[in-house]
């Protein structure tokens, strides 16, 4: 520990500012700590149904309802595999970061045959790599993900699904790090089944995913018995969702936190919530890229979180430490074996605000000159208010 | 709605009085609003250790660590299926109400061959059966439900477990409606996995699960693989575990819930505790019963609910709406069809006092009068007042 701490890890609150599990509004802890109320009764159906209408926009859909289950972001990726993958099918995963593999290992553990397309970390999904082997062989399902949280990349779903929807596969895209924070057209873009979690965008605490499954995939859900799924069985979902009702006892509080979240991006409006987003990930970018900090991703950024290399000579993980000793900030590393002394990643999804960009930056370059940087923090709280004001 | 409601529906406090989701008391309500803490830093893990130590003495367990995660009470269960059933396994399945069907279609949707030991709702196991059907064949585990809460049935788990573990098939028990309110020795009655979930006697929300694993469990679990398994695999689990680390996203606000009941168990003290429950449901019971309502159990009884079946002439339909709407009191039915006029269910689990029972007893008289019958209430509160002081 650096003695001259600029300020003291307690005199500062603590401040959570990962790409997830992200800081939950006040409103919404409120909502978490509402008395128990019974989960079939009409109080917490009327809640729940809400819950489901208020979520349709988010996802750009209007088709069938979306399921909601006490899961959490791998629980709601495995839901999509179990769903559309199954033993002797083979899919397809589009991988240009830590989660693709992830389906890979999920749709390999239903005795899937998997492919995989793969690019760099940083950079965007090879497209073409995609159409060649949709192509060469036929899938049963080709996995995406919305917003690669280890690298900051935005896919272009509207591009991959209009590939995907040229053969008979099924599109499954994880968007637990997109939905809410990065626009999703499920219908526009042809994505058949969209998963995400409560602990992202959606500003609540983990423990909560939800699925959404587009008609042709319901078609093909209902009819095909893959293989086991019990718990994460859509079919078992699907009339119940279509009723406004929950499967399995209802995490009442869980879901009355969602509920709280959503009428707060309701009332910001979501056009508004998404602005803010990329707004606020281009500010914190353009501030740390004028303290002389390296934007990690080479493609489309997602809005959601800002992935960035350290100042030559500075270590990501005694960054990272100096940030949560001294500045009670707590960001978070990588999981790439060759960036961890070089990557960090900040969350900017959820209720986040222009304070906590400009704090951000503040603190980053404190902990930088604390490790012996030189970071010029008046051209990176110019660079980022300039962007904020735009 | 009758027009001569004794009280207002209103004016009276809402009584989430179902036989779980429970009512959560004020201090975890208080903790689940605490703020968002990172779920793998210092202050977080602290607290999972925490969770981890003061379950153990509840579960009666003294070896490896209990699994945590997000999930209903059927994840729990389908987490145990899923890691000693699988494709090809024979399990026997000790059934005495609505539990038992749900482990066989759990077992069945993996591919396991599935034997049921059948007895009537109402009924205790039938420990010969099982001891029959142990003799006939070789199972590759037993299951059995500790607190049957569609019957208000209690298991001689450590009958059940003496019988099983003279056969090399391992035991596992849902107790999601028993633990914390119904004592649990794992470790000396033999039972290999336990499972339970957060929103019963543990006095949590739903949307949390937890599982306990005998080391003759673990052995067979980790050397043999059953088939497709992946986020309730144990193996998975087990590493984490040990080491005091959350699996997957930590659902941060629901185990901080978890610490705080469980702390308020240790204040109580779980001796304490456990008797609590008993002399509740008995005096709920002996109230019931004075006022004119019939236990249903023909068997040992669970203290965490009490099930009755309504006097001549009170339809339990109309009295569960009743006392909803005249009363603001939450009661459960059931899903036996040849038993719904008849059956109602109240649960004694979690942050229940004497005055809810008296209060439960009360309404229980206010809504049958209301239905046009007679119940005794002077004696049923004496009845229930007498257990009270006892």
């Amino acid at each position: 520990m650096n003695s001259r701490l600029p300020i003291s890890g307690d005199a500062v609150p603590y401040r959570l500012r990962l790409p997830g599990p992200t800081a939950v509004p006040e409103r919404v802890l409120r909502a978490l700590a509402r008395p128990m109320i019974a989960h079939r009764g009409p109080e917490f159906l009327e809640r729940f149904r809400d819950i489901q209408a208020r979520l349709k926009p988010i996802l750009g859909r209007t088709g069938a309802e979306p399921h909601l289950f006490a899961a959490t972001g791998i629980g709601a990726m495995e839901s999509a595999v179990v769903n559309v993958a199954g033993p002797g099918k083979r899919v397809l995963i589009a991988t240009n970061g830590q989660w693709g593999p992830v389906f890979r290992r999920l749709a390999e553990a239903v005795g899937a045959e998997v492919d995989e397309v793969v690019t760099a970390p940083g950079e965007a999904v090879d497209l073409e790599g995609v159409e060649r082997a949709l192509k060469a062989k036929q899938y049963a399902a080709v996995f995406g993900v919305h917003s690669e949280s280890s690298t900051g990349v935005l896919t272009d779903l509207k591009a991959l699904g209009a590939i995907v929807a040229r053969t008979p596969a099924l599109f499954a895209v994880d968007s637990v790090s997109g939905l809410a924070g990065a626009e999703m057209k499920q219908d526009d873009w042809q994505v058949d089944v969209v998963v995400s979690a409560s602990q992202k965008a959606l500003m609540c605490p983990p423990g909560l995913a939800l699925a959404s499954v587009s008609d042709k995939a319901w078609d093909v859900i209902q009819r095909d018995d893959r293989g086991p799924r019990s718990y994460f069985d859509y079919r078992r979902f699907h009339p119940n969702s279509e009723k406004g009702e929950p499967t399995y006892t209802a995490p009442v509080s869980m879901l009355t936190a969602l509920h709280e979240s959503l009428m707060m991006i309701g009332e910001e409006g979501l056009d508004a919530t998404l602005a803010r987003h990329r707004r606020l990930s281009t500010a914190l970018t353009a501030g740390a890229v004028a303290m002389g900090f390296t934007l990690f991703p080479k493609a489309p950024t997602s809005p959601t979180l800002v992935v960035l290399e350290t100042p030559d000579g500075i270590d990501a993980i005694a960054l990272i430490d100096r940030l949560a000793d001294g500045y009670n900030t707590i960001i978070a590393g990588t999981r790439f074996e060759n960036l961890k002394h070089r990557m960090i990643r900040i969350g900017t999804m959820g209720a986040v605000s222009d304070g906590d960009v400009l704090t951000d930056l503040h603190h980053l370059a404190g902990a930088t000159r604390d490790l012996g940087g030189r970071p010029d923090e008046t051209a990176g709280l110019a660079a980022a208010a300039e962007v904020l004001a735009g």
